[in-house]
C-alpha cells in the first residue's frame, strides 16, 4: 500500500512529497461541506440576524486556509493568491463552498478543504448552543485545476 | 433569530459570550466523523503500512485542539488537561474520534470538533492521492459534560 | 530609569514580571482608537456596504487579543473570559473600542490595545485602498479595573 | 461604496483581492508611528537603560510583520525579503519607523503598518506602567513603491 | 517499554497524560544549553557590538516557551507565571539559561527546555554566517520543583 | 565585530539580512543532533514500543521547520520543497537527522536547525518521565547547497 501514497515512502513512513522538480503552474482548488441542522434553523436562512455569523464563518476560513501547512503536518507551506469561502443555505442545511487559487509547484485542494472545515467549525459554534445535533457533511474536493494530473472535477467522477 | 443564539446580541451583532460569571466546572467533550473512501483502500485498514498516516493524523488532531481559539473566532483561549484522536477502521471508512477535557466556565465541544476535523484533514492529505472522491462526513458531536447544562449525548437524542 | 520600569531589571535587562505571588483577581481593561480619513469616507458611515468590512475589523480584534502574548514578548499567556471590539462611526472618523475581562494574577490592558490595534489595522486594509493617507490615532487605554493598583480611568486623568 | 473598494464585491461581501493575473514586482513600502508619553519620559530617551525595550520593540515589530497574513483577513501570505524596525526619540515623543520588501503581485503597505503597530504595543508594555496615558498616535503610511499604481509618499499628498 | 513512559498506552500509541486529577502546584523548571564556537569569537564576549543579537535570543526564548504546547504535540497549554532567559559568556561559550514558573496541574520542564533551545538558535542565526561549525551542546534540565514528584537538580544527580 | 556579522549593522544594531538583490537558487541544507540518555533506553531501540514517539518527533520537527520564521527573529519566511526527519538509534543515542529544500534567495539552515532542535525537544517529553538527565547534544549544521557561497559540508570542515 505503501508505494501508492505518495505521502508514504518505502518503509512505510510517511513523508512530505519534495516538489523541488515540480514546475510552478497556476492551480485551482474547489471545495464544499454542508452544515445539517434542525429544520426550523435552517428554514430561516441567516438573515439578516445570522449575517455576522456567516461573516464570521468566511473569515475563519479564509484565516484557516492561510494556516494550512501549519496545521497539516505534510503541506507545503506557500504563498496563495486568492481564497474565497461562501455560506449559502439551500434545502438540506448551510453549504459552504471554498475556492483557493496559486501559482506553486503543488496543488491547494488541502487549502480548499481547510478553509470548509474550519468556517463550518465556526458556524457550529453558535448553532450547536440551539441544536447539539448539528453536524458538518460531506466534506469534498469538487474540482482542481493545473499540475501534472491536470483537471479533474467531481461532477465528472460521479 | 439572534435572542436565542448566545453568540448573537440584539443588534445581531456577533459575540464572544462572557463566561466571566460562570463557575468553573470539570468539562468533557467527545465528537467524531468519518472519512469514507473506496471499497478497495478502507478494505485494507491503515496497518501497518498506513500506520504513520494515522498517527500523523492523530498527531494533527491533537496540536489542533490546543489552537481551536485561534481559529474559532468565538472561542475562549483555555488549558486542556486531556485531548485523545483514534481512528479507528470500520464497516463504512475511517472514524476518528476524539475528547477533550478541561476545569473551565466553558465547555469543551468546539476543542473536540476541531481535533477531529484536522485530524481527518491530515488523513485526507494522503487519502486524496489514490481516491480524489474521498471525503468527511458527520462530524458530530458525541457527548459532553459539565457546566450549567448538565450532561447531553447524542444517542439520547436519536 | 531602569528602577522605575517593572519590565527592565536593575542591569537594564528587559524581563517578564512575575507574576507568581500576586492574587488572582476579577481585571478588566478596556481601550480605543480612531480610523482617521477623508471626509467622503467618513460621512458614508459604513453600512450597510461597510457592513462586513467592520466585522472583519471586529473578529480580527478578538483574535488578536487571544494572540497577546505571542505578539509582545514580555506579555503573560492567559486565559480570556471576555473581549469585544466595536466600531462606531462619529465625527471624526472611526472610532474603534475593545475590551476584554479575565480573572487572573495580571491585567488585560495589553490585550484591549491589541485588539483596538489590531482591528484598526484591519479596515486600513480595506480603506488605504481609497484614501492612501487613512491613518489611525489616538491608541489608548481607557480604563482599567482589578490589581493592587486599583481602578483607573483616562477621563479621571485628564 | 462597496464598487470602490478592492476588497468588496458588488453584493457588498469583503473578500480578498485575486492577485493571480498581477505580474510580481518589486514592492517596498514604509509606514511609522509615533509614541506620546509625559515629557518627563520623552525627555530622557531610552538609553542605555531603556535600550533593550528598544530592541524588544523592534523585534515585536520584525516578527509581526511576518504574521500579517494571519492578523488580517484578507492580506496575502507571502516571502519578505526585508523587515526593518527603527525607534527614535524626537521632540514628540519615541518615533516608530518600519520599511518591508518584496517581490510579488501585491504590496507590502499592511506588512509595514503591522510591524510599526505591534512595536509600538510592545513599548507601550513597559510606559504605560509609568504612564497610562501613553498613547499610539499617527500610524500612517509614508510611502511605497512597486504595482501598477506606482510611487506614492505622504509628502506629496499633503 | 510502553508501560514505563507516561506518555505511550498499553497499545504503545503516544498520548497526551490525562492531567484532569493532579492538584494545582506551585511548578518551577530550569533548564540550560551551551553553544560552542571558535575560539575567537567565544573570546569576544557579545558587548557592545553583540549586545542586541543576545537580546534578539533572550526574546526569541521568552516568546517560544510560550509556544511550546504548540511546538511540542503532547504538551499542556498553560498560563506561565513566569520566564526568563539569559545568556552568559563563559570559557566554554555562550551558556543560555532558562527558568519558568506557573501553578499548575503539569510541570513546565519542556517550557524550559524549549526557551533555551530557541534562544540558541537564534543565536546559530547569527553565529553561523561566521563560523559554521558552532553547535549547540548539552541542553539538559537544570531543576524542576512542584508536583507529586517533589524537587530534583541536576548536581545531585550527577 | 558588528562588521563582521551580517546580522549586525554599523551601529550594532541587529537586523534581517535584505535578500532583495540576491539570486533565486536551490538551496539544500542538513542538520543533525543526538539524543543522550541512560544505557538501559538507548540499548532498547524504540521499536515497536516507540514507533508512535520516533512518529511524533518527526512530524513535530517537521511542522517546526515551517514555523522558523515565526520563531527566529531574523529568519526570512518562505516557501519550502521538501523537509525530512528522520530519528536513527545508534551507539550513541538517538540520532536526528533533517534535510530541508527550497529556491530562494536566501539558505534552509536555520529551518533544518529548528526541524532537528523541535524533533528533539518532542522525543525529550517522553524521554524526561524516565530519565531526568537525558540531553540533546551536537545539533550542527552538516551541509549546506547553493546561494553565494556554494556549497560546504562538516566533514570537509574536521
Amino acid at each position: 500500500m505503501s508505494a501508492e501514497f505518495s505521502h508514504v515512502d518505502a518503509s512505510g513512513k510517511i513523508r512530505m512529497v519534495d516538489v523541488s522538480d515540480k514546475p510552478s503552474t497556476r492551480r485551482i482548488a474547489a471545495a464544499s461541506c454542508v452544515i445539517i441542522t434542525t429544520a426550523a434553523i435552517s428554514e430561516r436562512p441567516p438573515e439578516p440576524d445570522g449575517l455576522d455569523m456567516v461573516h464570521s464563518a468566511r473569515l475563519a476560513g479564509i484565516l484557516a486556509a492561510k494556516q494550512t501547512a501549519l496545521l497539516i503536518p505534510l503541506c507545503h507551506p506557500l504563498n496563495l493568491d486568492d481564497i474565497t469561502v461562501d455560506v449559502l443555505p439551500n434545502a438540506r442545511g448551510l453549504e459552504i463552498r471554498s475556492s483557493v487559487a496559486t501559482v506553486h509547484q503543488t496543488g491547494v485542494e488541502m487549502e480548499a478543504l481547510t478553509a470548509c472545515a474550519v468556517a463550518a467549525l465556526s458556524l457550529l459554534t453558535s448553532l450547536l448552543t440551539l441544536d447539539r445535533s448539528a453536524r458538518m457533511d460531506e466534506l469534498v474536493l469538487l474540482r482542481k485545476s493545473g499540475g501534472r494530473s491536470g483537471d479533474w472535477g467531481r461532477e465528472s467522477a460521479d
